[in-house]
């Protein structure tokens, strides 16, 4: 029932996103089954080779927030397939949603339309190179970013992100939303690794960027416009990335302090005595940690197990976690610095995680915390950046403004990655409701206005805040990115109704 | 009298680059002196502020090979000041080179007409922020790299990039030419450290980029498509840079392999063993070598100083260097992976450097080669992105059409950043000439190709490559950037007859 209020919503708010784009006809399912084998074409238009019920998975985001309904669902195997497939939506006009592993956060993946033709890249799964000399991997979009974590790993290498997702996020979905992570801090962004892109551009063109060259200084450096753009500015089938020598040696430490200011010192520290085999700095303040851990009794328990202390003192945590080539060397780095912090007033218990059971069970509690929020009530999700030293105000503002919520609003939990500036907020409400939205949207993207922030750090625009864009960037900007969107995707068919919106459509 | 007659053959190759854009007149003097200080208004009309030969300075490239004869040079000292010019510019639609520390290789930053408006950066020179806990810099596009690096290092950072010109290379020059560098197998590419950009566009608007976000999916990331762009889309003022922690210890090796075989067997083993605190892997081959060090008693004196060995094997060479946090960690990771080495056949001998001198030592060896050469005769300079497998192919290929130039070509010289695949090849020469060209072009070009790799891996297309884009790039990525440079700069003003030219100008 909810679904179906949401998508009256998105409905209701979307017309003009796909205004001038074609209907979807029979005719046109019938010459998608010329150029792609029956299997891979989906289609509930009467006679239709498959029902609406086989296209919901393709409809619906994970969350279940995002309804789409297409009509059309295809899956190609092939780069060809695709660009057959693409050519024939351009010269029909039709519009195109390119889909990957479906896991985003801000209905990027989900069609605003029936008449929108999903392409689904997930049978495109091939690893086609590797180098083990260079670490340059080439792989087809659709591979999942845990298979080829393990396909790596059996090489001596690793993949330069990794997030919560990876069982089921694809890596040409992971480099459309330019997907962040816990790794960051290590191996930076995708920008820094994504050597080169196949996109199929809207027109079914291939754009063959897979040299793998980590230099190549020949004109403007294309494929970083791709990184990012949430499939708006054509398909990503195959992906050169540059992989970094896996580290045999990991460690994790988790950190009881007695406040934020305390974490800011501490991180400083942090950052100057671990140095290079620093892989990980998170942060989730007691809120976070109640949610994660259970109330009462239940959280305390665990407590004192992580902490393997009988009484642990009420305070924020981090999780540092460091990667590097020789253990006992990392262990000594890791441990004099602990031991230093312990004897301060920054830190008031620590815990290093002594097997691979307490470091999966440390980095399960700050995995846990989104899917515990969900548990708890119906979320509100914010994902910002804002410099470091601004977010307890950022924090404590919301919560003195949830105050008026007359209850409605039940938590604010803070969380994220500390050693990128990127704050994850899980606004706990008992219900989903235009009061609680309109107590938080704007205020939160004008709150992060204010601190020169951005309101989507990691989980991109998509659907949800294309809109909202203004709030992180100037006209300018804006015009300049329309007019690459123009250059680039003519008709206008490139995943209608996401991140770059018609003028009139923008919140100014 | 050389550099005369390469200035007649520009212009006459270069008439169609200038085409629709206007004349300079006293007028736009008199304007731009109501604009701009008068000591930032330098013009050689009559009656002007300056003479021909004040002008020399911005009309020649450093290694005297690109003469531009352009009348007029502004060195406006704020971004405000380099608005107002460039919206002069465009109302105008007069030609605009934006130049930086005018180090460039490929004729980047010379004006290729008369008529073209010099915009030096130079008298932009302020660092404008620093936070301490981010590492984030905030700095005029003018500041030169070795200055940038200098004040850093009183705050505990570093720059993540390092190259021989830092002395005189200005940071916005080295984003708009990606500039690579020595230090790109530990930090990465510019476009993993540039967070944002304040770029004047061809109309005189100003991009304000500077959020120094490390995260921020807020549509497009505009900030890399100037990455490398060479001054063609806009002026970059202002960069906002991610810096590294300054690594307290530095270690340096140098070794003699008896081929190149042995150092893409080293190169295998150095990045799993020293995995994070590695920091650069140079290649020499034994003619760079003999060029830098000397030939005959000369070069062994050499060869026995920085060995440290009575009888050094002849060989080719790598230098490695690493970089951490704690001194005694590296030093055993390095020593133990030396002696590991030097027990196998792939080492003869090698030498770790024990104190600052002996590691600048080593460093001039490898960083001297260039200016060895120059010394040495003309150089046909090559810097090229090729598989490392294939280094030695490309090199042997090379040499063996040497042979043919009858005496002509003296050395192939053959050096590089093997860590990121980017081999530098010196030609040199007895004398510049039309043979010796027709011998090298576009043969070197063609057998790049033929690898998939690239024909200028950092040193940019600039006017000298232009044409040749071709040879890296496919059609379509061309039209893309054509596509790009279109919907940026309307008029065409920008850096005329640089990185992409009309269809008609390129070879194919």
């Amino acid at each position: 029932m909810f679904a179906l209020t949401l998508r009256r919503q998105l409905h209701r708010s979307l017309p003009p996103l796909t205004r001038g784009l074609a209907q979807l006809t029979q005719t046109d399912i019938d010459h998608f089954l010329t150029l792609l084998p029956p299997s891979s074409v989906r289609a509930s238009l009467a006679p239709g080779t498959s029902t609406p019920a086989d296209l919901e998975g393709y409809n619906t985001d994970w969350m279940g927030k995002y309804i789409g309904g297409s009509r059309c669902v295809l899956t190609p195997k092939t780069t060809e397939e695709v660009s057959k497939a693409m050519g024939y939506c351009f010269e029909r006009g039709l519009g195109v949603v390119p889909q990957g592993g479906n896991t985003g956060l801000v209905g990027g993946g989900t069609p605003t339309g029936e008449d929108q033709v999903v392409i689904s890249l997930s049978q495109m799964n091939r690893i086609r190179s590797f180098n083990p000399s260079s670490g340059v991997l080439t792989a087809d979009a659709g591979c999942v970013l845990q298979s080829l974590a393990t396909f790596l790993a059996s090489e001596g290498y690793t993949m330069p992100l990794d997030l919560g997702a990876k069982g089921s996020c694809q890596i040409g979905g992971n480099i459309s939303t330019n997907a962040g992570g816990l790794r960051m801090v290590r191996y930076g962004s995708l920008h820094a690794n994504v050597l080169g892109l196949e996109v199929v551009m809207p027109d079914g063109r291939v754009l063959n960027g897979l040299r793998g060259l980590r230099k190549d200084n020949t004109g403007y450096h294309l494929q970083h416009l791709f990184v990012g753009a949430e499939g708006t500015l054509g398909v990503v089938t195959g992906v050169s990335l540059l992989t970094p020598v896996l580290s045999p040696s990991v460690n994790l430490a988790l950190l009881r302090l007695p406040d934020y200011a305390a974490v800011l010192r501490v991180f400083g520290k942090l950052k100057h005595s671990l140095g290079e085999i620093l892989s990980a700095v998170e942060y989730f303040d007691e809120t976070a940690w109640a949610v994660v851990s259970g109330d009462g009794a239940q959280g305390e328990e665990v407590e004192r197990q992580v902490f393997g202390a009988e009484h642990v003192p009420k305070g924020v945590n981090m999780l540092i976690e460091t990667s590097g080539s020789v253990a006992e060397h990392d262990e000594a780095k890791l441990s004099s610095l602990l031991e230093e912090l312990l004897e301060g007033p920054d830190v008031l218990t620590g815990s290093l995680a002594q097997d691979e059971t307490q470091l999966a069970r440390m980095w399960e509690l700050r995995e846990g915390i989104a899917e515990a929020c969900g548990k708890a009530g119906k979320v509100y999700k914010y994902d910002v950046s804002v410099p470091i030293q601004e977010w307890q105000n950022v924090l404590d503002t919301l919560r003195a403004r949830a105050k008026k919520s007359g209850g409605r609003i039940e938590r604010v939990v803070g969380f994220g990655h500390i050693g990128d500036g990127n704050l994850h907020i899980n606004v706990v409400c008992g219900a989903y409701g235009k009061e609680v939205e309109q107590l938080l949207e704007p205020f939160m993207f004008e709150l992060v206005a204010s601190k020169n922030g951005s309101i989507s750090a990691e989980h991109g625009l998509g659907v949800q805040k294309a809109k909202y864009i203004g709030y992180s960037k100037t006209p300018l900007e804006v015009e300049l990115m329309r007019s690459i969107k123009h250059a680039f995707d003519l008709k206008g068919i490139m995943n209608p109704g996401k991140v770059i919106l018609p003028a009139s459509e923008v919140v100014h």
